[in-house]
């Protein structure tokens, strides 16, 4: 298995960079008041498609050979990455075709195909994604690009804690929340080369816990039966993610429901901007005092900003 | 009656920026791609406590002189205003009195006590929070700041544009909510100093159409039951205010409340921003294309992000 390192993530930036939002690094007075700390919020909110997942697949997309992306790319994802690589495709003027579960919320199908690409609706189960997604691939001959379990898009997640890093140096621990850990590998590849004495701490629902236990065991726990308010953050860990994980995250902590509800609305109420549960979980953990912040300074990657306005939580 | 120019504004903004935020200014490209035009955001939502106020409030308080001062300040409100000036007063070091009607929603009220105000409750009327805001004045000898119809205060409100056009002078048209007029004739006056050429137009809800009445008429037209979601905007014109807009808003314009609200929604969903309803007002116009902005440079002040998270209008 060959893994990606910060050489890597370096490439993709300087691919990237002029397609990607420079998002913003937000503090507040009332915020770090509330928990005694120093926070550093790093806004994917407010990067492209509302989420941190256009970096990766903006970087997977530019690294195609033209002889693989004049095929078109493809993925089953009924998230984020989809409407991504949806944008990065129609970017570099090539095919994106996605399998989709049928039940998938409207507002989702209708953001991927106002970005252009392809959608093939399938039965709402792994084994039919996985199965039409190889179909599609067959007869398009397109290349996958795995949401999380890809080299270039850990490389493309990586950037986002690299400009947090490039921009307040002084920064000593990084927390980042954790799905299928494209997130988290990435940023913790960044933060070893970057700032090798800071801590990297990884952020878990608590109803959703396979991180916690594959980090804590020997092997990856998949995600079975997955309950929480952070949609973003239903999935297993990759292969790659894991490894990289194991070798250079320092901590996982998990959070409960009621706690990610809190933070999302504290965060909300005090600096007036939106993310979406998943976002909110790293947050959760230092509600819950999980994780120490006085006297350190501690940057926080705001995951996405991509909620439903008809079901929110209050 | 003696009205401030904008030689008042630049005083005003000299001796308050330490203690305001500079506000950033948004652009967002999809929503450029929605109206077909050039929006320019400035995010008075970011503003501490949460709106604009914070920087007539804080001009208010701090052009006072020392043996006033030394006795308070005082007002009665319910809203925005109060908060504001309780925290200005905190930061002078001076005492604030709040006379609030005792069906205050308790967010409020514990926001100003938050700030260190005194708090002296009424009942709900318009005649027993002047009665009551007169019987503390008459105790402590604490000088009244009003919300909107006040010197210091219009000179403060108008800083926003100030600092708008010093970072697009480019802008060409101003588009700004009208509830009292202390921000509209704030920034009438900041825009035709600095930018003669660019017109100013007050959006307004149909529901509380007061400035609109006003405006076209001769005279004041008090607001009567208004009914507008956006409740920063339900009180009626100031004669400062009046005198101020007649000679320097080019125009008024009203909007429903189903644009209010798709408005509000829009912004919070492209933009990732939380605005209040009275601070979608203007993009509201826009989406009824009650205002032209097709090759114009449109600046618009999101005045405030309070909002009541129980209380969503979807």
């Amino acid at each position: 298995m060959v893994l990606p390192d910060f050489s890597n993530i370096k490439k993709a930036h300087k691919l990237i960079s002029a397609q990607i939002h420079r998002t913003p690094v937000l503090t507040s007075k009332s915020i770090n008041a509330i928990i005694g700390g120093e926070l550093y919020f790093k806004c994917e909110n407010f990067q492209k498609v509302g989420a941190f997942k256009f970096r990766g697949a903006s970087n997977a997309v530019l690294s195609l050979p033209n002889e693989l992306a004049s095929k078109g790319i493809a993925t089953h994802s009924s998230g984020n990455h989809a409407a991504a690589l949806a944008l990065a495709a129609r970017m570099r003027g090539i095919s994106a075709y996605v399998v989709m579960p049928k039940n998938a919320p409207e507002i989702k199908v209708r953001a991927v195909e106002g970005y252009g690409a392809t959608i093939t609706f399938c039965e709402p189960t792994l084994a039919a994604r996985e199965l039409t997604l190889a179909k599609v691939i067959a007869e398009t001959g397109a290349t996958e690009i795995h949401p999380y379990n890809n080299f270039q898009v850990i490389a493309g997640q990586g950037t986002a804690a690299k400009e947090l890093l490039e921009d307040y140096p002084q920064i000593n621990q990084l927390l980042c929340p954790v799905g299928g850990g494209g997130l988290l590998s990435g940023t913790a590849l960044a933060v070893k080369a970057l700032s090798p004495g800071a801590s990297v701490i990884a952020c878990e629902p608590a109803g959703a816990d396979d991180a916690y236990r594959s980090f804590y065991g020997d092997r990856i726990f998949p995600s079975e039966d997955p309950c929480t308010i952070a949609d973003g953050l239903l999935t297993s860990l990759g292969t790659m993610n894991y490894a990289i994980i194991r070798n250079n995250v320092d901590a996982v902590v998990t959070v409960s429901e009621e706690s990610i509800v809190k933070a999302m609305r504290t965060i909300w109420e005090r600096m007036k901007i939106i993310i979406e549960p998943s976002a909110a979980v790293p947050f959760a953990a230092i509600l819950e005092r999980k994780i120490d912040v006085s006297g350190k300074k501690t940057g926080i990657i705001f995951s996405g900003g991509n909620v439903d306005l008809n079901k929110l939580p209050f």
